[in-house]
């Protein structure tokens, strides 16, 4: 059976996609800016004798290739982002990012080269395909508005069928895949918020309303959002990650607070509430204290639902293609992916494959100065695309 | 001298003050029901020879006697106030309360035995004074309106130039005496919340608007209007006396939280501030949750501002008639007390002896079960009436 | 088809079922004193010509029934349990409570008319059986520690493959029919915590250790248990049921706060963390006052947790058996269900059956005194079950 | 009488005043740095043909002279501090700051040149003097650990009887003068806490320690300590004036919190007691939310005590040389002043004089870069020191 054929050059080409990687990995451009790492993979498209790329797809270097099979059939859309972060890499290898304050420190570099590897594979076996593959190399996932969306605006899933996207876990267990039944990620929203109050001495506080306490109890009060207010079964998270107020002075009661965080949601009507009620409840208990808040809410990626039928198909694909104890379902993640837009577009999956280095107990996360993934996964995620290429494209 | 006279006939008279003290202690009545105790005062001061008495005044059992002196000269008005509480006393003596349920828990029965021991000496000696006492045994101090407003209005203060009043302390230092400068006590008003939510099964929090928690925060965000909006140096207390939420159930979200207590301020300006914050930030937190608070404040009995002038009259009074290490200013009190309402008529000075048993250190304090006083503090209270006296009616 | 038959005879039974029910809900019982509705259930058991019935099963009144069919097989337990409320009812019916104080304000009356129904039926198609079915007329569930549990430790699941209940929903649509896919409801644990602090006159906050703001702090600090430290995608809920601080006066600083209420969980992981932290978070916030807590925590029912293999079986069934917008997956409920006990010991389901009459848009929940239910959902209940024995019991 | 002679003198001498005033306004420096200040004021007093003069004194440019009158008889010192601020001035004057960055904004100009004309006049009345003058020219009161102390322990109290200071206020009216009865500052003490948490992602709080919620929990706890746990009596100011947590990440929790702020009191218990619970609930609260916190505080000015007796003839004093209307006792202040340390060694008295521009009726506060005193406070806080000279130097 081809299946075989294809895992066994996936296997042969290994080397190759860990040096793929490692290339990327040294050579990390920020979102938006991923120039050289456009034109890496268009070259690498290139010499697999792909012909059908386009470049510059979407409000940046997006990638949009074609792998048409010799027989008529479904189209599926593969994706792998290619952008790194502004982290400044603490790991020394010989493979360290050269560029200075950047970093692959989310796992995309894997998620290219392995894609790539795919990609070389199957283009030696169009002749066994009744449909065709479309390739997205996709720019820009982890700044807003991310890279995605216009991806899809510019025609990257016209005569997609299903959409297939695949995230490696540097703390998930090595070579593992999961999957959703559901939500594989949360709406992410961010806001922004300014309490006005009024300064003063620090030994007369009833000349003032005092902006810092102001803010304390906002932060206090408004745990009951989640606490109390969203319905228990319907996740939801609202973290205040940062607090301002005041500066060197000891003595100085400052006029304003300003407070920064994110909401995390998978539910549309618990998105609405806890919108409504950050702002109303924050502009409550501002009155109460004669101040006032003024609060700038950006709605960012939308959650990732997964569309059920592909899951039961995808599950079977996997439970077969690979030992039981090495597929599992994973509760939703809380965490942002515009992958979302793909598959609000299409039918599709989000699937992870852990990469945690079996002797790393306490891996470092994702974005951490530290992080890393063991470069196995990149086969095991090779051969997940695969098993789907398989299932949904030899008639 | 005939001061030193006076105080022999009071010294003599040691026992049957006692005597009276325990009569009254035995057979207390509450605010408002003082009949057998005024039958009582007026008896004793008809046996004294005082012709001049009036019984009934103002709004209940109160009497206004007077002792008029030989020679023209000022009035001065001497208050002793007689009614008890409704506590029921946890100490066995042989003068233990007989009312089941009521208790001289405050010290008044020692008030009172004492002015009227003062009244039996100096009716013997109106030939030495120039000028007039009036001799104030008020009723109902306890409760509100209180009887002291009330005889005012009904003219207990006319013609009087000065009126003092003693206050014994039961966790004051036995047989000495205290003034203070300014305030004597506290404005002391109350209060009344109605937290109204929307009730529920605590399975689902999210279906109810919680009035336990939105009470909770009240309660934690309103600790502000002491701590950051009164000015530091003026006085002010807001306690929360009663939190009622629920009942039986453990699961049973209730609609509505009952909350109540006072509120203590010297200054007219911080008072007003207080209940206004107190009824703004209750509305505003409320409204943060989708709650709604009705709240009923009501002012109780004004501070007492003593007469600085008075005072220092008073201090040197004391300062020549007692020892020194017996005389001392003492801070504000943040208790209330409707004397204030005399000093809001007529100058003059409010005065605390100490009345702690000495061999108590850790005695229980007013309106306690097992509150008790050292009788030997009702001779020394006569004697500062009587310093006041010799002071203010001597010629 | 035997089971076309089966529904007909339960649908020409409708109305000895409702009157049944009727019986039932004019004559309720409270948990672990169903003498009455025990004896009732029985004489229908017997009159239906059933033969195997055991009563007292348990530690209170439960039965346990078997029909046994013609032809060996698996063998399914089907739950119905029988116990009231100490609910008083408000509505007006010719079948109100007969008995003060006491209701039927959970449809248990309805669970056990719809189960005997079923009973009746089968009891006359012993030849088309394929294996036995169990009848679990179930005493108690409504108040700890349940009827379940001793009954599973009394046998009554002894021989049993696999179990089934059904709750009627009285804010669910009427005739739909729900299961989940995985919890069905929740760990149900409560606590009672009483917080000493030293009490003291409310103009002196000073002089006490506050136990009413302590619990006040107690309260808003917990909040960030469910919205900081559980797994956002792992529902948790604390509420606070009770709050009783203080009495009458508006002037006396309590020495104590009691605080009562209930923990809700679907994880064990959960259920430990919330436990854990409330007790710590309360110990370490009352210290922060100079307070101590005490607590006492209880665990109550489990969660529900569905057999995922039997959940697909039954989906199955049901999407055959009714029109497919009237079989809905519906998400976990947060309630407690002692059915658990019984999911415990053998694979099972727990379905809902909707029963909110039609013309009420705005039903009265569970537990209420003018709770009611559509009578013709005993009917739909009674076809759930009769497709689940066709499944399970026809070879 | 020679006051009048003084006074008339000093009046002459009030355009030269102003002028001195004025050179040191275009000319400020920061504390600890005042060597041209000191040159200054050096030169001045030798101009005026003072030979006493140390200078260097204590930890900086502290200059003490001595004015010996031709009598013998008491020594009272009379102190005026010259260091500026590190503030921008911002308004427009001919002799507006020409130091970038520093500016006379708390009125020490005025105060140095307003004794100096004081020490010019009184030099040429030696003849006049029962006893000696001695000028304290302090550096350095703004920082901590300031002049006064250090001066002290240098000598410059040594011989002295009585101590006075006078401080110019740019919101009070102007030339009344003002006088406290006891507190003239608050001990005025600083903290700097350290929260630490455990960061991580903004979506897994549960995967950390929420050093920005403990951080708003520790704010809103610790309101208690002035609310609930001080004597409302005794005046106590708890202000957090810097709050830092996170930085520009919208999803990322900090691992840590900054807080800094201020503690003001008047009374040794009360200082003592907001310093020991600020430890203690921090430690709890953090406790509770499984954080650490470490907390450095320091002590820095007493409070000032001015010495009942002194105040006593300084008000007669005050009353007899100036219109009732423009002298009046002042509420204690929570502010914090070094002069306290000269009061800690001798008895004495610090004064306050209006000098708010009467055409102001909202004047900018100390410190503020548009601080403002009207000039013609300067004679009167002159005469004030000329009235202190007469009562306690005339023999």
């Amino acid at each position: 059976m081809s299946f075989e054929q294809w895992k066994e050059e996936l296997k042969e080409n290994y080397l190759e996609t860990v040096a793929w990687r490692r290339h990327l990995h040294a050579h990390p451009e920020p979102s938006f800016e991923e120039v050289e790492t456009a034109r890496f993979v268009k070259e690498k498209l290139e010499s697999f004798g792909i012909e059908d790329i386009r470049t510059d797809v979407g409000n940046g270097y997006g990638i949009v290739a074609k792998i048409k099979g010799k027989y008529p059939g479904p189209t599926i859309a593969l994706r792998a982002d290619f952008d790194a972060l502004r982290v400044t890499e603490e790991i020394e290898t010989p493979f360290k990012s050269k560029n200075e304050g950047i970093m692959h420190a989310c796992g995309h570099d894997g998620h290219t080269a392995s894609l790539l590897s795919v990609a070389k594979v199957m283009a030696k076996h169009t002749d066994e395909l009744h449909g065709t593959i479309v390739l997205l190399h996709q720019h820009a996932e982890e700044v807003l508005p991310g890279g995605a969306k216009s991806m899809v605006e510019d025609g990257a899933l016209d005569g997609v069928d299903y959409v297939f996207g695949i995230h490696l876990g540097a703390t998930q267990p090595l070579n593992k895949v999961f999957y959703n039944v559901a939500f594989g990620s949360a709406n992410s929203d961010s806001f922004n918020m300014k309490i006005q109050g009024k300064g003063g001495h620090g030994a007369a506080p009833h000349d003032t309303h005092d902006a810092l306490t102001v803010g304390a109890q906002i932060v206090t009060n408004l745990q009951q959002i989640v606490s109390r207010m969203t319905d228990p079964v319907k996740p939801a998270v609202l973290t205040f990650a940062g607090f301002q107020s005041g500066g060197e002075a000891y003595n100085i009661i400052a006029d304003a607070t300003e407070i920064k965080g994110t909401v995390r949601t998978l539910h549309q009507d618990v998105q609405e509430l806890v919108e409504s009620k950050l702002k109303s409840m924050s502009q409550s208990i501002a009155a109460a204290y004669d101040a006032t808040v003024e609060i700038d809410y950006t709605k960012g990626y939308p959650a990732i639902e997964n569309t059920p039928e592909v899951v039961d198909v995808v599950k079977a694909s996997l439970l077969k293609d690979f030992p039981e104890n090495e597929v599992a379902e994973v509760k939703e993640s809380m965490g942002g992916e515009d992958f979302a837009y793909f598959l609000k577009e299409k039918p599709g999956a989000f699937l992870r494959v852990g990469a945690q280095p079996p002797e790393k107990s306490d891996a470092y996360p994702h974005h951490h100065p530290k992080f890393e993934i063991d470069e196995r996964a990149l086969l095991r995620s090779g051969e997940v695309f695969l098993s789907l290429i398989k299932t949904y494209l030899q008639g």
